[in-house]
């Protein structure tokens, strides 16, 4: 049975494209460009951080996926857009359905587990409207590894002294998905985007187009 | 100093978008997005699967990825294009300046060293005009790691009974180099797509727009 209802931060309840509204207002036309291929690019360096053995927080991967990307989209990027651009991070904004997802779910712990580091997942949360219905984040950089590596979902085990199928896992990044499936956490894949499912030939528990299918599945099955 | 020259195959010597040839005529308006997000996709799938652990080989990598893009693209991929479109990663064409290269480093072992499992690499090499010019193919799938974890590269060291700094690693995929160069080899990037340095602190010993930068590296160094 579900003790604990475990959710991704970025993509999942808080939404990252919010900063495309500055990075448009700094860089005219790039906006959309620069959101997505920062976002890409972070997701890369975590995975080649992680396979290579040179872990770094979240917060200098960040920062070092948009100097790629202002590199690569040949724009200049000053000390004040790259800072303006990173506080956009301790800003995004909450995904609409979240507030009342969560609030429905009041009879489970409620816990973040992120690939941020505290200095970035910390504030984001304490300053939204959710902040007062989350019981604990967890951050990988307590245990300095990335998701979608099996030693990063453990420390989930470890934090909340829970079994695996005894976790609920909600994510909207198709590989954090699979990866907490092959790892044998419940998985509710919120599929914003209308993606096919990956073909890593692990299926997740249920997919929604938004977090509210979260309610659902525990309304049928708990 | 060098005592082996060795090089990735898809990107480096061997050009993985003549797919878009065969993808263009089987789906009309599609072959250069297919080559690019299937290419994508399919290095995407080993870092993943290395990551989640859950290691299956390339030929088995090359299909899912296949499958995936193409049910993004929402295209729909019979039997018959998938078999013929497979087909296309054993004849790749290779690039203009490899032979003349591979000749020119006849003072040398030259060997491959790629994530293509051996159903896929040595029909490639062996159909191809370098063929005679390479002395051995180390696939990663003798070992079951995927590039760029450092356990891959130290196959390379077993196989090849040679040191770290004694082996020049030549390959086009970034990601590939910088795996490389944080593992101890002497690095050569070419890069062909003119890319930014990946901002991963780790940078290659050179860098050439192609394979020739490799010939000069040698008469400056040796």
């Amino acid at each position: 049975m579900v003790q604990a209802i475990v959710f991704d931060a970025y993509g999942t309840l808080f939404d990252v494209h919010s900063v495309e509204k500055k990075a448009e207002q700094l860089f005219p036309g790039n906006g959309r460009e620069i959101s997505e291929r920062w976002r890409q690019k972070q997701i890369e360096y975590t995975f080649l951080r992680q396979l290579m053995g040179i872990y770094e927080p979240f917060s200098k991967v960040t920062t070092d996926s948009l100097r790629y990307t202002c590199k690569e989209l040949e724009l200049e990027l000053g000390e004040s857009d790259e800072q303006a651009l990173r506080n956009e991070y301790l800003n995004l904004d909450v995904f609409q359905e979240a507030k009342g997802v969560l609030e429905g779910l009041n009879d489970y712990q409620r816990v973040i587990f992120s690939n941020g580091s505290r200095d970035m997942i910390e504030p984001l949360v304490s300053q939204s409207v959710i902040s007062s219905l989350i019981h604990k984040i967890i951050s990988v950089n307590d245990y300095k590894q990335y998701k979608p590596v099996p030693a990063s979902y453990q420390s989930v085990l470890r934090n909340l002294n829970v079994k695996r199928d005894e976790v609920l896992f909600v994510s909207a990044n198709g590989w954090d998905i699979i990866g907490a499936s092959a790892f044998g956490f419940r998985t509710a894949w919120v599929n914003r985007k209308h993606l096919p499912l990956e073909e890593l030939d692990v299926r997740p528990d249920i997919e929604s187009a938004d977090l509210s299918g979260v309610l659902r599945l525990l309304n049928h099955t708990d």
